[in-house]
């Protein structure tokens, strides 16, 4: 807790649910919130759900009206249609609540006229009482801590990384990805039409939040070009920021407009803004994915262009691997002779190759003494490498026999291993490793649990991509964007 | 089968298998056929393992020489290792084998200058004898037809992609990748080394083939530059041809040598090449997979840069979306006004759109009739889609009740439907669809099986992409691919 003004907002307490379903609906609208009624997330000071028509939902007492439900209740979720929105508000302003959140849409995204007026006018209404919104036309938020959520399945274990995001949607794919990647959230807001509270808002509050160290954001369009960018200057100084702008394009532009409203502006000038400020911008959501992973692993402390690749996949992909890396700008240095000489001794000459990228399957007792030898070699910054502990080799390659009448270990111990090998090569030499774990079926083949890996890795401190590709991305963007961050505060 | 003089070596039938080991092995050498004893393939003329220290594998008889295998054997896959190869090679010439495969390596890609004499030689002695040889160091041939393969798992139905390729994990790689996406071969050959057959000689098979309709290539080097270039042009002449190349950079071009031994040349010079040969280039893996599965699929019928995009993924979604689709020089045009109208009277207004990109989920009883209107819409090229049949709604829509007692489809019943309502949409409007399928947790959480739906939509002859960006990407290389074929025989 702060004694930020939105503070109170950021960890509601008690909720009511206005507009919950009595039964399954059609249409999209009353589902999200109603589906938590059944789910981990249940607010810590009470959940109040609003429908007239019920007495009792899923467990739940159901109350006729916002203003019947007990006291207090700091933040409300509207789901109402548009059209009952105006009496909800004028319940809000009676009850005192501190804040609501429009989940109904149907305002000014629409290009109607006259639903822009409402919105305005509404939250009008709702500021004389000193009342923020958030939306409409939005998720609203995820509080772990609060346990409050606008999706089941999310994590009720907090993290460090807030995130702000116009989009809904987006901000469901971004936690779901990245919680699949082992990240975890302090808090994440979906604000939608952002018709009181919106992105220079919560960049101002994630920048006093103590709980939340990488602030990620997701937005189509910004209203008041300076208060966020003065925001975004001032979180950026103090915290690693990443922003994906959709709508860069005329295309995405047009859709963005009919999407929030936004009226999507030079992408220069943002592109420029976000620069100067010193934060670092994603292209495409898997590069926004990438770049947080980054920023809250030893990712961000990459400090030069040479890759040592320690590879697992066949001479081709070595070779697609090293183009890949080049291509980013950086380079896959060959390593010195003394550094082969030694490999050379665990490693057979046939079907391998011990120069980087590195090509081979060594005696697992001899795997981690052959990545120190190569994370410490002379050009070498960063360590490209596949987990070792507990994968498989590829198909068909057979390194040792399982031994007798022991079983194959659980994933998630293969995958605590796996951690903890790879955040000790780092210790022990001092050069970022990256973790490249492929997903889908060449990691089945490997025996391994990408999530579990991922979680694991993670949490021991180390970044996992999903290619070489995205990892060499990554890094050159990394140092990108400590290169312009250059006379900003150190926050890697 | 043809009169191609390469004929038997792509299809063989009695098949030797020497240097199979009688134990599980360490190292890489001579597990990957091994294993094959224990899959559904098993060479349609005969089998025969050879090692001198055992009488059976796997319930095969095992023969202590070559000699001794019953006669006739057409082909002979070499594990045993470099040094006893001289003595094998003399074996395949008294047994007046029509080819030998060495899986075995060791050889010139070493860069030892004695090796690369013993392949030379040994070479040269196959050749007098009138043999053909693949490799050294490779995983040679599949050919489902045949009943051979070189990894297990690999489809046993044959297609009609014909794949050659340098690497053997990368083939391994092509082959499972594509197999996921409902593509299956005529024939694959890894060919490592290439120290008698080589890239322009698979080519000119596969250009005569009638198996085979679609051609694709990993390249790490070329050694006979104009054999390739008159080989590649006369199959890319009467074939769709793909050609990723391995080693485009310095880093990468490093690696190939140590891979396959192979001099990278220019890159320039090769993709001029390869452009006026009228052949496709693919930059990346995932490049080769999509273009493979769009020159085998409706989507090479692409015409024109206007994408529809029917999401089915929030609003977030449908703005990045238009930016990928944008950034690769297409466009997402607005539809008419009377598209538009005709549309809200199935969608209501809030919290969807109509306009392109379509972000909405109308009742499924109307979905088919607004994709059409959509698909006929002026300016629309191509339509982007999402499978709908069976797809449950992104998480927390809900848009009808379950129906009481009626247990949910299997997925391999939705992705019949799937598809077949996706080239029934096709069919009834000329204009192509690309099948649109996010993979892991977003199709997961719709209750899809990409595999099965990816399957289903190949073998009706829509293309299915694990994104739109890559659809985008994929389109706009065909279009421009087209472009260049200017003058050419029309294949696609």
């Amino acid at each position: 807790m702060t004694d930020h003004p939105l503070d109170p907002i950021f960890n509601p307490r008690a909720v009511a649910v206005v507009g919950v379903r009595s039964k399954p609906s059609a249409g999209m609208m009353g589902s999200f919130y109603d589906s938590l009624l059944e789910s981990d997330f249940q607010a810590i000071g009470g959940l109040y759900p609003v429908n007239p028509k019920v007495d009792e939902i899923k467990g739940y007492r159901c109350y006729p009206s916002l203003l019947d439900t007990p006291d207090p209740v700091d933040h409300v979720i509207s789901q109402v249609p548009a059209a009952a929105v105006p009496e909800l508000v004028d319940q809000c302003v009676a009850k005192k609540v501190r804040s609501i959140h429009f989940f109904t849409a149907g305002f000014s995204e629409t290009g109607d006229e006259e639903m822009a007026t409402v919105e305005r006018a509404m939250i009008e209404k709702l500021r004389n009482a000193g009342i923020r919104a958030i939306g409409p036309n939005c998720m609203g938020l995820y509080v772990p801590s609060s346990r409050l959520a606008f999706m089941s399945g999310f994590p009720t274990k907090p993290g460090n990384v807030f995130l702000l995001s116009q989009s809904g949607a987006n901000a469901g794919e971004i936690i779901s990805g990245l919680v699949g990647r082992g990240v975890r959230f302090s808090k994440a807001i979906s604000y939608g039409n952002g018709a009181d509270l919106r992105a220079h808002d919560f960049l101002d509050y994630a920048a006093s939040d103590p709980d939340s160290h990488v602030v990620a954001a997701y937005i189509e369009g910004v209203r008041d070009g300076r208060a966020f960018f003065d925001a975004l200057k001032r979180c950026a100084r103090v915290k690693p920021v990443v922003i994906l702008k959709g709508g860069r394009t005329q295309s995405g532009s047009h859709a963005a407009h009919s999407h929030t409203g936004s009226l999507a502006g030079s992408i220069e000038v943002f592109d420029a803004a976000c620069r100067q400020a010193g934060a670092a911008r994603a292209e495409t959501m898997d590069e926004l994915h990438d770049l947080i992973v980054a920023a809250s692993t030893s990712t961000r402390r990459v400090t030069g262009r040479g890759v040592a690749l320690f590879g697992g996949g066949g001479g081709g992909f070595a070779v697609l691997s090293a183009d890949a890396i080049d291509r980013e700008g950086l380079t896959v240095p060959k390593l010195p002779q003394s550094a082969v000489e030694e490999m050379r001794k665990y490693i057979p000459v046939a079907g391998s190759s011990v120069n980087n990228p590195i090509d081979a399957f060594p005696p697992e007792e001899y795997m981690e003494d052959m990545l120190r030898l190569v994370a410490t070699a002379e050009g070498i910054d960063t360590l490209f490498m596949s987990p070792i502990s507990g994968m498989r080799p590829p198909p068909g390659v057979k390194v040792s026999d399982p031994k007798d009448g022991e079983s194959p270990p659980a994933p998630a111990e293969i995958a605590t291993r796996a951690a903890s090998q790879m955040s000790a090569i780092e210790a022990d030499t001092g050069t970022p490793v990256v973790g490249i774990l492929r997903s889908g079926r060449m990691a089945r083949m490997m025996g391994l649990d990408v999530d579990a890996v991922s979680h694991a890795a993670y949490e021991a401190g180390i970044g996992m991509y999903p290619s070489v590709a995205r990892a060499a991305r990554t890094v050159a963007q990394v140092l990108d964007w400590k290169a312009y961050r250059e006379g900003l505060p150190e926050i890697f």
